[in-house]
């Protein structure tokens, strides 16, 4: 969707031009999603049992190598040729991202010195930079210049971020009525996200070390545990400092997006788009 | 080797322009080797650990993915960018037929309806496609036409069904001092190459019964049941069936090289190198 709204800002109405361009995206982040579910061993995807899960891991690895060349397939139907060397660099360097971004995740479980920049570098290649390569692609595929694309990639990577940091706020912070999800998910399973990295920052010697000792222990009822590190989460205003870092982000994002050429009625969508995926 | 010689035949002597695509197909073989090793849990890989072996499934996964958007990406560096959509296309459809090729792969180790034809689809989409593509996108990177680099493709894929044919004649019939392989290899692990399929063809009830049951049984000492496999497949000649038929390939496969525009230098190279893969 973001890519062809990122074509339609350029005066594609023709939405069958940046349709491979969009397909494309939709089926690499498919192939990210079934591999991802190889490597966690996760049983469930969108309510339905996992393509490794129902067949075998072979062939989930196999309908994944597929899948990521079918995606350069879509690509290669560009009706414009010429755009297709712009599309396809953007594409690999988005994909190498995106792959490198699950090596750091995968890394990051089993290192106790992940940095907050190290932490944002991996959220902004696992998650933000695909938003932001869909619409840099979505923008080339109807003739945008690459100074415009290049402010929608920088409009979609810091609006990804800014989702992250909320994602990672809602699940500690948020209400799991809302939210749908079970608070306190990421403490559980001893996610070091941004709000423990930097709650270990912002304590004092004694609180770091209760964080320290509540994630390295997976108690088998962790509700006093969730409690806990809220608590000691709270106590240093890691709600508020989340909060303005997102906030940096977005407004950073949005400057971005005013920056970029193009139709101001499609810039109107997307802005409301992305506040739609802040505000949840 | 075979892409840069196919760039060479259209007058490139400049072999960095054609560099991009020998990379490409190059990458993208191991890929399939890096894959194709985790698949079929196999430790060793040219004298060492397999990836996934030395680190673990989920790096191995994740380098091959990584290694395939390699692939694309040295793709993209081909200097002349017209050639590009051409150049993409073809590496798609190869790409697809290997993966294609490796579950059919997986999926005839359980069947035991297999046909000849669909054997021979199997070792084209597998190893004769990639074979075929090599020459076919070296062609294209030197800016011939595609008429001619159809007939390279098919010198290619020809080559491959001879090669493959070749392959599984020498693992019963080679001689084991000189293809540095154990003999009868094949027969041990009751893969059901043409050879089988052709023997249970020609046999007659009794033969086809013996030949099935020993093609169902796993002995700790297989050297009775190589003998007597190797017997049965002689009766009914066999090894001239295969050579037949490799013979079929190879000389269609010289006349779409014959046919082929470009150098009469370098035909004379790639006839001699399509002939040293067939004299091991």
């Amino acid at each position: 969707v973001v890519a062809l709204l990122a074509a339609r800002m350029f005066g594609d109405d023709d939405l069958s031009k940046s349709m491979p361009v969009a397909l494309a995206v939709e089926v690499f982040h498919n192939f990210t999603l079934l591999h991802d579910d190889i490597m966690d061993d996760s049983p469930i995807r969108r309510g339905q049992a996992t393509v490794h899960e129902k067949w075998d891991v072979n062939t989930g690895i196999l309908s994944g190598d597929l899948m990521l060349i079918q995606a350069y397939q879509h690509l290669c139907e560009v009706p414009n040729k010429s755009t297709l060397p712009a599309l396809l660099c953007t594409f690999n360097r988005v994909a190498i991202g995106v792959c490198e971004g699950q090596q750091y995740d995968v890394d990051f479980e089993v290192r106790d010195d992940v940095t907050i920049d190290e932490y944002l570098k991996m959220i902004e290649l696992k998650t933000a930079v695909l938003l932001g390569g869909a619409l840099e692609m979505g923008a080339l595929s109807a003739g945008a210049s690459q100074d415009d694309a290049d402010h929608l990639y920088a409009f979609g990577r810091l609006t990804g971020l800014a989702f992250q940091l909320q994602d990672d706020l809602l699940d500690t912070f948020g209400d799991s009525a809302s939210t749908g999800k079970l608070q306190g998910n990421d403490i559980i399973r001893n996610k070091k996200t941004f709000l423990f990295l930097k709650a270990i920052e912002l304590l004092g010697p004694e609180g770091r070390e209760e964080l320290n000792r509540l994630f390295s222990d997976s108690p088998a009822d962790p509700t006093d545990k969730v409690v806990r590190v809220t608590e000691l989460m709270a106590s240093v205003g890691i709600p508020q400092e989340v909060a303005q870092l997102r906030d940096a982000f977005q407004a950073e994002a949005y400057a971005h997006l005013e920056a970029a050429g193009g139709s101001a009625e499609v810039k109107v969508v997307l802005r409301a788009l992305a506040e739609g995926l802040l505000q949840r």
